[in-house]
């Protein structure tokens, strides 16, 4: 049960400094949203995030799935997939999985393979033929992160995912997802994100109440 | 989405005003846990609620079921439930059942057919023979409480709920269970039970934070 949280490199310390002070376990660094694309930058980054005792997810989110364009990305992967606790990767970015995924393990490190629908949540065949393709790359971690347009959508992905074997990350997104964040635990969910500065996907909990509403139900 | 907060009849006025300042919608009134029987006190009690704009639970839960003995339990039900908008009755008291069912439906008010189990959550199987055998009761609501001792167990709960048709209320019991009290609303569960004093039941969640989380996660 860890709380991430997602930081662009804008105001990056004081991010940090309120992850640490809240008690988020993890840091995202969501590259794709980074000003400076810089390798030894980002070394940096991640390593101070370490220094302060919280572990790092590498994220560089394909324009597909809600990030931008990156010229260098699969260089970034291999740069810094070694010295990050976690990289997700999406499933739909298949083409660099295999270097991301031999960058990762080489490195002792954990790799999330991620789907993302912004649109909707599928039905329960699609979601668990998801989960099969995932493991199927390779994935330490399913990532499976869906808009719920009802809260029916949030019971079944949250049963859907429940039924499948590994660890999994469980998000519906969305305001009617938003219990998700918290719920998901309960589900064997093993990250919930949550934002410091403001919310970088509808429906997410500021990590203060993340933090509080951890210890209410799950302390 | 509602929420009920049972009360006795020890500090009844004042319970009853916190549900109101709080935001509750119902009350559940615990008969069994009444110091006074008088059947026409009670009506008053029940009026009382209406009054003030809130809806009222009539349980008088039998002894096998955590509630205590009551001498003219089945009187008080002839009486009562034609006034109250719900009547919880236990799916294991069904020498009495009939007699409920008739006072209630023929006021046209609505039935809670209720399974409790403080000691573990049944296999998914009982779980859903349960759900068939108080539907052909005729509950219009299904109510299963049933304690967790695992977080599978909120999880298997919820989502074997979620898959019966009809009205029902879910509740996982215990530290563990707490969680259910607020997800449930994702799976169907259309009551939760909160408290203003104490706790009745362990994992219960106050009253004034039940009513702010239902807002955040489902406003």
């Amino acid at each position: 049960m860890l709380i991430a949280v997602p930081l662009n490199d804008r105001n990056f310390q004081e991010g940090l400094k309120a992850c640490q002070e809240a008690g988020a376990d993890m840091v995202e660094l969501r590259v794709d949203m980074f000003e400076k694309l810089d390798v030894k930058r980002i070394k940096n980054l991640i390593e101070e995030v370490h220094k302060v005792g919280l572990k790092t997810i590498l994220t560089i989110r394909s324009e597909k799935e809600g990030g931008t364009h990156i010229e260098n990305r699969e260089e970034l992967f291999r740069e810094l997939s070694p010295i990050s606790d976690y990289t997700d990767i999406e499933l739909s970015s298949q083409d660099i999985i295999p270097v991301v995924r031999q960058a990762v393990k080489s490195s002792g490190k954990k790799l999330i393979i991620s789907y993302h629908n912004f649109e909707m949540t599928p039905s329960d065949w699609i979601l668990r033929e998801i989960f099969r393709e995932a493991r199927r790359w390779g994935a330490d971690i399913v990532k499976v992160a869906t808009k719920a347009n009802s809260y029916q959508d949030v019971a079944r992905l949250l049963c859907v995912g429940h039924q499948e074997e590994g660890e999994k990350i469980l998000i519906c997104m969305g305001k009617m997802g938003s219990v998700s964040r918290l719920a998901g635990f309960a589900f064997g969910s093993v990250i919930s994100y949550a934002f410091v500065d403001e919310a970088v996907a509808e429906g997410q909990i500021h990590l203060r109440e993340m933090v509080r509403l951890r210890s209410l139900f799950y302390g």
